[in-house]
């Protein structure tokens, strides 16, 4: 990391992505109920932020956001959802940004690359949290996981992306890549209900969600879990993958 | 239009736009069960595109594509839904706009502003083609409504930028405010269907349908339509506004 560190702070780097357009990453977390907000703070600042970077000059748009995720939270291999762009005139945050590069030792002018407009494009993706490990990336001390009814003032519009987020998951939640990074190998379907309920913040009725899941085709039902109570034991079931076309 | 044309030759003013960051509109016309794209031409080149511009420095990203789609067709008032941000590192066609900018005696080298890389937003919009009348705008010479089985080959990777619209708009179809630029003021629930049905590209069935918009909540029930024959009069519907909700 200290390497890539210094070519944070080398200006000449700046030059290799391209200008004015950023990357936010909203990594929603879910266990047994609780959605929580993977939050950055920048080292030595006490500003909060999404997971964020650049894209390099000759890099896809979702691969440089696979790899923005990658570094800054230490996460791979999770299937991220591009959901809105952000493009208010305004959304900037010259003053945090000086802090956060201050307190890096990174010189700067009133013209630096960072101090200029940015439109951001916002992804999502859903999680379990306690099955993934963030690790704090290049810039950012701390990578915490935040409820959201205690989620900290962030920099920018970023309080605002999460919410556009939470909406598009919401509106979403049938789309079984979504759910893929979650229950990976096998659930139950009550298991999936209570992820349904959490994200849309409502019950549901039992037999209904039931069909609808059932009718949507993205599930295969698998034998019964193992729970020593026979007559309580509830089926398996896993998302339909390509190889289940063939 | 003859200044604003001198204007895009002029290459100073190439700075007043964000670099590297477009719009392109995707504009769905629907009438009687037919669907068409509304596709630019550029001034004597047979080079086809969807209507696009640029993001002025201090203007807010949506206001730019009001602008844009204004500009480039001459329809204003229109709602447009920004529904994905296309960032493949190889989407420009840079021969292709090197014959537009030869074309318009816009005189170029290689590193010139409309040649590099761009990232491009993507906004889509549903109305009735019938009402609506283009005109085309600066750099383009024609600007005419195409079949959806017609569509001409397209420079960069706009076909399939109408093809995620496409996508966006079957998802979204129940949105009311995709229906609210189409069926103006007051519609029958079998327009509505048709409506439906032509996005869709299937056939629904009419309880189902009719139980699911009044469920929806969007929906204004209001008087009889009159058709000369009583026991033939469907109801008229009207989608809520919020002066309904007062």
């Amino acid at each position: 990391m200290g390497q890539e560190k210094e070519e944070y702070k080398n200006k000449a780097n700046w030059d290799k992505f391209l200008p004015g357009l950023a990357i936010d990453c909203v990594i929603v977390g879910y266990h047994e109920r609780e959605l929580k907000i993977l939050i950055m703070e920048y080292e030595n600042t006490d500003l909060y932020a999404l997971p964020g970077g650049f894209i390099e000059k000759d890099e896809d748009l979702d691969k440089a956001a696979s790899k923005v995720l990658k570094e800054r939270t230490g996460l791979k291999d999770i299937y991220l959802s591009q959901f809105h762009t952000f493009g208010r005139h305004d959304r900037s945050d010259t003053d945090a940004m000086k802090i956060v590069m201050e307190n890096n030792d990174i010189k700067y002018d009133e013209n630096h690359w960072l101090l200029r407009r940015f439109v951001s494009v916002g992804y999502v993706a859903l999680v379990d949290y306690k099955a993934v490990a963030p690790t704090p990336g290049i810039m950012s001390s701390k990578c915490t996981w935040f409820d959201l009814d205690s989620i900290p003032t962030l920099i920018q519009d970023h309080r605002e992306i999460i919410d556009e987020a939470l909406l598009y998951l919401r509106n979403h939640v049938d789309n079984k890549l979504l759910g893929a990074n979650l229950l990976v190998d096998t659930f139950t379907m009550k298991d999936l209900q209570k992820l349904h309920e959490t994200i849309l913040g409502e019950k549901l009725h039992r037999t209904g969600f039931h069909r609808k899941m059932m009718d949507s085709g993205h599930l295969k039902r698998l034998g019964k879990k193992k729970t020593g109570k026979a007559h309580r034991s509830p089926y398996l079931y896993r998302f339909v993958t390509e190889n289940d076309m063939d």
